[in-house]
């Protein structure tokens, strides 16, 4: 089958059509035969060398993809013909992917497998997340990046849970996008948005993917009790911490990542999205597609991701 | 009534002793006639002018005390001549207390108010801690400073509770003083601890008073899904975290305060150690006491507590 993958780790131009030997379905696989693939920042960093596929995943990225089964576990619910998407470890810029049945959903009724695509991974984050740290309907979560796959994805489910969301975006322009998707408050992050979160009584759950840039500024931004989630380092890794400011707020900090997870904790986040996010689709939740790109085009998709001119998500056309 | 208390910040010696008017009880209010009182580290950094004591609460320190009902609200289960101890938001270095009732226990029968006096804050601060960290049984529980009071508590208590304890000391002697208390491994921590505890699998919970000394090291010892609790800042608040070993481990950082949580809060955590530490005193969970001083010399108590060489808590007592 085709798949787009590196020669080599580098920039976009690295990524090309080959063909490569569809992997050897397991017992509790199934096989998809793939319409559309979403497009992570992460396929970026492997595309880098800075994020290895993990052990037994497809060399070629890829973690979020849609299309049909063509083939199904006797011990799964799936059969072929269905309408699915999937949570992948990788291997999604492909023809098809083989993937552990209990990965797979069906494609919410009113989603094009286009949008199910762009759903799949930024809701399985927004929905972990949310659940690590607690969050509750009633609470003020603030959403670094808002105008990413992730941040659109979690203005909307964030906003159907009954939190209040505060969200900043590069410029007033995007800033107004996530306002439009719902976020009480929307802040153009070049001109501050420290205080205005104060300001506005604190945040109880930041979801960010900034990074060490913002950490400490997260801290002040905090109400007592409040949790921090980091998910992404855009802006550096390591940073200072005042302990004091994290005592005296009684705060919590946490890292997470998805795809590292083992495959039951995988399971079970997929479960809770079905759960709570695909009933949602597509009214309240709806995943902003900026723009498509057939396969042998991932190149120039992951230059237009590298841009920072993206509004919600990137998706790959497949056949 | 007699209370030792600061004529301004300063070293051991600006405690004296003091006559007070005894607070006025509210309707909710118990009146303690003390007969010992704990000492804690919190004790001496408000002697020094670094935590002043919350709104409402006296101005003399003292965090917990023992001795028996005096009068007590209709609405309490108290009845005077109990024999009782309490978590106090101050105010334990004197001859009476007034305190909330729901911060009232019963003295475990088997420990004396000594005793009693020293278990209280210790027994507190650990079941909320093991509490918010989600620490099960079968999980390795790494405790800095094993021989201070709070430490000696934990490792009994996380030994009740099933865990396996890696506590770390300050030499040869007290290491080996946390493994006659329960501790499976006790570190020296002079000669080093994070390969130690790497080698034997890592903490899934840290309990750290050390703060930022520790902090990079505390991330290296964490397993993966680990939770590193800093309830002190003995050496140092300002340090640096890698976001990037905190996102791989999918780790937590939490800090927390005791004494700054809202009345409900430190009422529902005095419930808790009702129901999981009580039952354990005497025999699973005994206080240890290093001294006991009469309140008049107070300043000779903290004087030892700053000397390094407590194992267990110091307690005053009084009349």
């Amino acid at each position: 089958m085709k798949a787009c993958t590196m020669s080599e780790p580098g920039g976009p131009e690295v990524l090309s059509l080959v063909e490569v030997d569809i992997p050897t379905p397991g017992p509790h696989d199934a096989v998809m035969g793939i319409t559309a693939a979403g497009i992570n920042r992460a396929d970026a960093l492997q595309r880098q060398g800075r994020y290895p596929a993990p052990p037994g995943a497809p060399a070629w990225p890829g973690l979020e993809a849609a299309g049909t089964v063509l083939a199904a576990p006797a011990s799964s619910l799936l059969t072929p013909g269905d309408r699915v998407c999937a949570l992948l470890p990788g291997g999604g810029y492909a023809e098809r992917a083989v993937v552990d049945a209990s990965l797979v959903l069906p494609t919410p009724p009113g989603l094009d497998d286009v949008e199910a695509a762009a759903l799949v991974e930024a809701a399985c984050t927004v929905v972990s997340n949310l659940d690590a740290a607690d969050a509750r309907a009633g609470e003020t979560l603030l959403i670094h990046g808002g105008s990413g796959g992730v941040g659109t994805a979690a203005i909307q489910i964030a906003k159907a849970r009954g939190m209040r969301v505060i969200a900043t975006a590069g410029g007033p322009e995007r800033a107004a996008r996530c306002a439009a998707l719902g976020a009480d408050v929307a802040l153009d992050h070049r001109t501050g948005w420290v205080e205005t979160v104060r300001a506005e009584g604190g945040a109880d759950v930041i979801l960010d993917v900034v990074g060490a840039a913002y950490l400490e500024a997260n801290l002040r931004a905090l109400r007592t009790g409040g949790r921090l989630i980091v998910i992404g380092m855009q802006k550096g890794a390591r940073g200072e911490i005042d302990l004091g400011t994290l005592l005296m707020k009684r705060a919590t900090v946490l890292g997470t990542t998805l795809r590292a997870r083992p495959l039951a904790e995988r399971a079970a986040i997929v479960a809770r999205v079905r759960e709570e996010v695909w009933p949602l689709a597509p009214d309240a939740v709806r995943p902003i597609v900026h723009a498509t790109f057939p396969l042998e085009r991932a190149a120039d998709a992951h230059r237009m991701l590298e841009s920072g001119e993206v509004f919600g998500k990137l998706v790959l056309t497949v056949g």
